[in-house]
C-alpha cells in the first residue's frame, strides 16, 4: 500500500459533495464521463484569502492554469488583472478584460503575436533584448506605442519550489544585470515601459522560502528602478504559491507572508514610491477547485492486485500519472466518489484506458471497495489538468468540463 | 556540450532533404510553422524490410503510433491488417480497412466501444474476463456472434525493452494461467473465437531480446491452444521492435529476428499447425519517417548559455522533451534544417515557447550556428508525436502535418 495526498478540506467527503451535488448528479449533467468539475466557491475562497491577506496589492491570473472559458468569464471581474503566455490565451483574456489589464509573457513570442499584443494594449512582458527590438520595430511599422515591461531572470531562485524559473541561465526573462539597460532602450525609443515582471519559481509550499523570495524580489526590483532612473508603474512579484499534491505536504499558509511583504513595501526603496506591485498566481487560486471523476470500466486481478480500468487517465490527466515533470510516481488524492459511507476498503491501482504503463492515475493506494459503474474522483485537477494532457491520445472522446457555485449565494 | 541520437539515415543532411525538398519548401507548403513532415518512402521502406524478413507473417499497424488520416488511407493498402485502442481510433480505421480486417486492443473499453466494434465485425482482443462476459452480453442483446480474441499477460518479458507490458501483474491482458479458460468460456457461448494476442514489451533495440520473447512467445501460444483444444485462428505475437532515439543507439537488425522466427514456426506445436501468426508494429513503421520542424523566433544569451527559442516544444513534442515516460531527459537527433553546408557550429539548447523549463527539445547540443526565422529540425518524430503531446498547451495553434512521398515512384 502507498500513501496519497490528502483531499482538500473544501470538500465534504463519504460521500463527495461537490457544489453541493454528488458525483453522480454532475456526471449526469454532462451527460457522459470522464468530466472535469470545477468548484468556483473553492476560487472565491482563494481570491478572498488573497485579499485578506495581500490587500495593497493586484491579484493577477495566470490563465494557462485552467484556460476553460467559463471559469475565466467567473473570476475575471475577481481579479485586477490576466497573464496570458500565447496569442490563443490572448484572445481568451481579451473576451473577458480590456487589453490594459491583460500582460503577456512567454519566451518565443511570435512576431504575429506581438502585433496581436500592441494592437490590443497589452503589456508585453520582454524576454530578450531580441524580443524588444522586435516589439519596437512592430510599434513603428503599425504606428503604435507598445507597452512594454521587462521580465527579469533573477539571481534568486525560490527555495524549494517545485519549478525554479531563476539563478541560472534561462529562456525566461532578460538577466537581472541587463535589465535596467533593456529598460533604458525600451524608455528612450518611446515605449510605454510598464514596469518588471520577476518570477523566480512556483509550487513552493514554504512560506519562508516565499518570504525570502519576496523580499529579495523587492530589493532587486529598488536596485532595477535606481538604475533604470523611472519610476516602474508596475512590479509583478511573480507567485510561486503552492498547493498539496503529494503525502505530507501541507497548505500553504498566505497570512504571514502577506504580512511579510507589507512590512517590505513599507520600507520599500524611494525608487519604488507610487509603484504598484502585483502577485501573479495560477494553481493556487485553480487547483484545489477542480475533480475529476472518471467511470470504472473494468475491475481485475491480474497476479494477486486489483486493478480498477476508468474511461480517462493519462489522456485527461498527465500530471496526475507522474508524467509531467515528476521523476518519480506519487499519488494524488482520490476517492471512490460513489462509495456508500464507511463501505469497507482495499488496496487497489486506478488506470486508465491507455494502452500504456505509464496510464496510472493512483498506484496501490487504499480505497472503498468499488466495481464497474463507480466514479473514481481524482482532487487537484482545476490547474495544469485538461489542458496540459494529450487528450487526443489514442483517440479518446475528450472529457466535459463543469464550472459549478457561479453563484456567490449558491 | 551533451551528445544526441542519430540522424536517421534515411535523410540527406546538410542541407535537410524530406522527400528531395528542403525545410524551407515544406514550411511554405503547410503555410506557417511548426509542421510534422512525414516521409511516406520511409515507411514504405521499413514495410519492405518487414516483408523481406517475415515472409509469412501478417504485419499489422498500431494506429496510436500516428493516426494521421493521410497517412492511415496511404498505409492501409500495404498492410494486412489495424491495430486500434479507442473507439476514436476504430472509426479511423473503418474508413480505409474492413472490420474483418482490425483488431481493438486497450483496458477499459467502454460498452459503447464494444458496441460499436462488435457491430462493425471488429476482432475484440479481450483484456479481462469482466471485459469478456461484457462482450458476451453485448453480443447477446444485439443478436450478434462477436469476434473476440484473448489478450495475455505473458509470464514473460521483453528484456530491455523501453516499456515492459508483460511479466508482472498488469492491466494488459488475462493473466497466463486464466487465459485458455476464458477463451474456453467464450468458445462455448458461441463467439467466433479468434486467437490470442500475446504483447510482452515495446521499443525494444536488442535483436537477441526480441529473439527470445518470440521464441517464448510461440511456446506460450502452442501451450495455450492446447489448454483450449481448439487451433486458434490467429495469434499475434505483439511487437516491440525499437528505434534508436539515443546517444549511442543502434537500428535494429530485423533479418536475424525473421530467421529465428521462421526456424521456429517451422517447429511450432501441432496444435498451432494451421494457424496464422502476425506481428504487429506501430513506431518501428513510422517513427523514423517524421521530421517535425519549428521556426526560431528568438535567440538570447543568459549567464553565458545560448538559447535558441522556437515556435513549438513540448506542446507538440511531448516525448522529445523528455516529459513521457523518460526519467533523464537525453536528447533526440537534431539539426538546423536551413544552415548552410559546412556551416560553423556551437553549443545550444533548443527550448520551446511554453512557460515552463519542462519545455526543452535539446540540451546543450553542438548544431550549425542559427538564428530568428531558422528552422529547426527534431527527428524520430513519425510515432508518438502530435497525438501524444498536449497541444492545447498554453493555447498556442496546433502545428501542420503534411504527408509526402505518396507516389511509390516520386
Amino acid at each position: 500500500m502507498k500513501p496519497m495526498g490528502t483531499i482538500p478540506r473544501d470538500f465534504q467527503v463519504d460521500p463527495l459533495q461537490i457544489g453541493g451535488r454528488d458525483a453522480a448528479h454532475w456526471a449526469a449533467v454532462a451527460g457522459d464521463t470522464p468530466l472535469f468539475v470545477y468548484d468556483m466557491a473553492v476560487v472565491r475562497d482563494r481570491i478572498a484569502r488573497f485579499r485578506a491577506a495581500f490587500s495593497s496589492l493586484d491579484l493577477h491570473y495566470a490563465i494557462k492554469a485552467n484556460p476553460f472559458a467559463p471559469l475565466l468569464a467567473t473570476m475575471a471581474p475577481l481579479v485586477d488583472g490576466l497573464d496570458v503566455a500565447s496569442g490563443g490565451e490572448l484572445a481568451l483574456a481579451l473576451a473577458v478584460k480590456p487589453g490594459a489589464r491583460i500582460s503577456f509573457a512567454g519566451p518565443g513570442k511570435r512576431d504575429d503575436e506581438l502585433v496581436f499584443a500592441i494592437r490590443s494594449g497589452v503589456t508585453i512582458n520582454l524576454e530578450s533584448a531580441g524580443e524588444a527590438a522586435r516589439a519596437l520595430a512592430i510599434g513603428e511599422r503599425h504606428g503604435l506605442t507598445p507597452r512594454l515591461a521587462i521580465r527579469v531572470n533573477p539571481e534568486l531562485e525560490l527555495r524549494g519550489s517545485g519549478m525554479r524559473m531563476g539563478g541560472r541561465a534561462s529562456p525566461f526573462g532578460i538577466d537581472a544585470d541587463r535589465a535596467a539597460a533593456v529598460a533604458r532602450h525600451v524608455i528612450d525609443a518611446g515605449a510605454d515601459w510598464r514596469g518588471f515582471h520577476i518570477f523566480a519559481g512556483s509550487q513552493a509550499l514554504d512560506p519562508q522560502a516565499i518570504i525570502e523570495t519576496q523580499a529579495e524580489t523587492l530589493a532587486l526590483a529598488g536596485r532595477l528602478a535606481d538604475a533604470v532612473g523611472v519610476m516602474p508603474p508596475l512590479v509583478n512579484l511573480g507567485g510561486g504559491f503552492g498547493i498539496p499534491y503529494f503525502p505530507g505536504e501541507v497548505p500553504l499558509e498566505v497570512g504571514i507572508i502577506g504580512n511579510a511583504l507589507a512590512e517590505g513595501l513599507e520600507n520599500r526603496a524611494p525608487g519604488l514610491k507610487d509603484t504598484r506591485f502585483a502577485i501573479e498566481l495560477g494553481r493556487w487560486l485553480v487547483g484545489e477547485a477542480g475533480v475529476y471523476l472518471t467511470r470504472v470500466v473494468d475491475r481485475k486481478e491480474s497476479r494477486g492486485e486489483t486493478f480498477l480500468v476508468t474511461d480517462g487517465g493519462m489522456n485527461h490527466q498527465l500530471a496526475a500519472s507522474g508524467n509531467l515533470g515528476t521523476v518519480v510516481k506519487r499519488n494524488y488524492p482520490v476517492t471512490i466518489a460513489t462509495a456508500a459511507p464507511n463501505a469497507p476498503t482495499e488496496t487497489v491501482s486506478v488506470v486508465g484506458p491507455l494502452c500504456t504503463p505509464l496510464d496510472r492515475l493512483a498506484d496501490r493506494v487504499t480505497l472503498p471497495v468499488a466495481d464497474v459503474g463507480d466514479l473514481v474522483a481524482v482532487f487537484m485537477a482545476g490547474a495544469y489538468g485538461l489542458s496540459a494532457s494529450p487528450f487526443a491520445f489514442l483517440g479518446h472522446t475528450p472529457p466535459h468540463e463543469l464550472l459549478v457555485g457561479q453563484s456567490e449565494h449558491s
